[in-house]
Parts: C-alpha cells; sequence; structure tokens
C-alpha cells in the first residue's frame, strides 16, 4: 500500500476565515513527506542534507484544494512516486480526511530537483536513492494490480 | 501599472537547506493580495470577511519556482486578475527579485471562489467588487498597449 | 506521569541559522496543550471553543532555551498545570530531546485566561474544566510522592 | 527616538480564536530586529551570519500580552537595547496599535547569545557591534532625558 503520514490540523493553521490556511497545505506534504523518507525509505532526510549534502527544492506545484478542512480535522496525507527522472522527482500528494468516508481534500503533485547543496547545481540522482523510488513505485503499482 | 506587493524575505521564512521554504511563497502571495485591496482596491480585505461575511478559499493552484531566494533578498510580487467568473476569479502571481535585472524567480496562479462565510456555500460575486476587479483588469490591459 | 507530547522538528521550522527558529518552540507548547487536552484530559479542545465559546489566550510568557535543536530531532513536551486561579491557568512547559541522555532542551510556563468567545471577557473557569485540570494536577503531584 | 517597524497583522496570522496566535508575537519581534539592524544600524543582518559568521540565538524570553489582535491591524514594534553584556544582549519590545489611541498591546524582552556559527559557541560581541549598540543606547537614552 501506498505510504500514508497521519496529521492533524493544529490551532495555528487556521486562517482568518476559521478554515485551513491554503499555504499550510504545502507543508502537511512536506512533512509528509520527510514521513515517508524516515518511516518508509528509512532514509533519514536530515542525513540526505547534511552528509549526503543534497537537496531536493521543489520547482513546479499543482494542487487542488477540493474542501476545507478545520482546527482539529485529522488527515492522512498519501505520498506518490509518479515518475523519476535523471535529476528529478514528481510527487503525488492525496489528502484524506480521517473519518466515516475517508474523503479526498486535497491533491496535487510537485516536482522537486536533485541539487548539490554546496554549489546550487543540478545533478543526478545518486543509484541509492533512485534505487529506493523505484522499489516503492514497484510496491505501489503491485498493489493496485491486485485490487480487484 | 500592475500591482506589486514589496516584501522582503525574513529569517525564520528560510528553512534547513538554506533558501526560501516553498510554502511561505504561496504566504507571499496571499499578503500581495491582502495587499493588494487595501492599496490597490482601496477595499479593506478584514471587512470583506467580518462586514460582508465572504470569503475567497484557493480551490485550484499552480507555480513554478524557477530560482531560490535567501534571507535578506527583496521582492515584489506583482498581482494580476486573469480570469472573472460568475463565482471565481483567477488570479496571477510573478514574483520579481528586486535588484540590478530584477529577475523572475516565481510566477503562479491560482483560482479563488466566492463563499458566503456563514455557510460555506458559493454565491456569485458580488457587482461591487465585480466591478473593482474589471476596472483593475482594464488598466492592466491598457498598460499593456501603451508599451510599445 | 505528567503528560509528553512526541514531537519532531521539521525542515519548515528551522531558520537561517540552521536551528528551530525560536518562535516555533512556543507553537510546539501550544501544539503539545492541544494534545494534552484531546489525549489526557479527554477533552476536545475545538470543542471547547466551538461549542462552548470559551478561549485561553495567552497573558504572560516566560521561557528558556537551553540548547540548540536541528531538523530531524525528537522531542517530547511535558505538560503540568502550575496555577489554578479563578479565571486563569499557569502552565509549565519542559522541552526534552529524545534520546540517550533526553537532554532538558528548552522550559517555561506561561498564563492562559478564560475568556468568552462571543464578548472577548474574562470569566470564571466552569466546574467541569476545573475538574479536570485539578485531577490532573493532583495525579502528578502524586507521582512525585512516589517517586523516592 | 527609539527605532520601530510598521507591520500589519496578516490574514494568515489568526489562528482558530479569530485573534493573533501568540507564537507570532514571537515572529513580529524577530521581523522587527532584523529591520532595526537592516535600517537603524545600518548593518545588514543576513551578513553578520554569511559573512561574520555570527548568530544571535534567544536564551531567555519574558513577554505580556496585554490586548489580542486582530486580522488587518497595524503595529508599531519598538526596539530598545535594554543591556550590553560580553557575550549577550537583552532586548526591549514594546508592540504598539497603531491608531488614535496606539495602545501598548504587547511588551516583552529576549536575551540573545553571540554565537561562532561554525562552532556553535558563545563569543564577546565583535567591538564594532558592540559600538552600534552603544551608539543606539545612547540615542534612546538622550531622548528620554530631552522629553519634559
Amino acid at each position: 500500500m501506498a505510504f500514508r503520514a497521519n496529521l492533524k490540523v493544529c490551532f495555528g493553521d487556521i486562517d482568518n476565515a476559521g478554515i485551513v490556511y491554503y499555504p499550510r497545505f504545502l507543508h502537511y506534504f512536506h512533512v509528509a513527506l520527510e514521513e515517508f523518507f524516515n518511516t518508509e525509505l528509512r532514509i533519514d532526510y536530515a542525513e540526505i542534507i547534511h552528509k549526503h549534502r543534497l537537496g531536493f527544492p521543489t520547482v513546479h506545484l499543482e494542487s487542488d484544494f477540493l474542501s476545507p478542512l478545520c482546527f482539529g480535522d485529522r488527515i492522512e496525507v498519501e505520498i506518490k512516486v509518479l515518475e523519476i527522472g535523471q535529476t528529478s522527482i514528481k510527487w503525488g500528494y492525496m489528502v484524506y480526511k480521517t473519518g466515516e468516508d475517508n474523503k479526498l481534500v486535497v491533491k496535487g503533485h510537485n516536482v522537486t530537483v536533485c541539487l548539490k547543496m554546496d554549489t546550487f547545481t543540478k545533478t543526478d540522482i545518486p543509484d541509492w536513492l533512485r534505487h529506493s523510488f523505484e522499489t516503492y513505485q514497484l510496491k505501489c503499482e503491485k498493489d493496485l494490480k491486485v485490487t480487484p
């Protein structure tokens, strides 16, 4: 199954309209991605930056906000690896509101590029990382085929 | 000329990669929009919510991040009204780094819908607001024609 | 035992000095408090606001930051009820870095007042809430006495 | 006169109680301090970190929140240099709500220590910086004496 991070809408995530301030959703995407690296891939995201000196800035983002969220709502952010390029990754995000019907509330994707932190220049995704992404991608595809 | 909000990258906008945390760009979009209402349209954004009981949640967002920003960078966020629908507005954002070459660093657009705050249901954009948006749109178009 | 919320330092919590941006610690305090209400007291913090129309703004805050935190650090935020007044509560926070020595990294306290959300005027802490706070306070004190 | 930074309460600064989320006030303190360095002292705060490799983490903080703020409120954050130590500075913050009576809404102070960014060890405040702080302190004191 695809990885899902369990998050909760905090008091401070709310804006003056009483719903989640929409930039916070992108923060949710990122927090879920950090957890995905640590829990699913068993790769310490902090180590990639500090030890391997690689970063993954977002260069493109698209998102649909289908339903507003309120303080106290619990959500699950599903992460998919949509495409693996030479230097870039396309990530998919589906945010479900935890509860009776697990309604899809936000969906989106972004493209991140692999950057050498010391020079801020693009670089190929290292093989050990590419392998991890591919393994996860295969795992998700297999699930899809099994589902009748 | 199109409205531009002058902002500055704060110490706390920076992430662990030493550049602006990308959700903060969407915050910049919003802050610029708030200023656009107050300064360009002379409409108090807070009053729209509290007095007129209308909100403008984002339902769709697309953005390209062309160049990273660092602490202390000054930026100008240009606001355009791209499309005016029955209940929705499509806004355009261009972020330029203030300086010698005023490089475009981020571009994006989002769609906001007009919502009754008390019921969270879609409603037609009121005429006085529509008129303001159209006037601004015309002003920007006229500039375009004048530019040789 | 006193309640502890388990949190993790996010990528976006870091500032330009490479450590947790200090206002984020106050956010950690608040997130821990929200969890304390839900998990320890079994009271839905969102319901207090939306159903009972009560809020708890902070009127005083003191904090010592003993040691910086970095991206990926795991922390435990311990919550204590230090004093229960007619209309106010004094809360204690101890932040420990999860790991070998569970070092105390931040300690602080704040005073919140009980406010009617509709009029923004002070009001007595309702008995059902006061009872919950007192029960928790007693539980923590009993632990203290047991510890040799 | 003491330096004052003009800020505005953003849509996203508001919490679920409809007032400024209190950790945001500490963010206001910091933003005002950044502006103080740039505008009043004519020292680029970013350069202190990146060129001089010095940081100023907060080790102690106290604050009183006298009155809540809402979206759209304009504030002035006054900065004072309260004490200059060997390695530490005590800063004073007074937040006034811009308007008819310029009411004091928040007051606080924090202590920051001068740190070598490369080793995260305390170091003496360099003379050129100390001189700047002292000059500003004298300027504020002189104002006080002049005021009848």
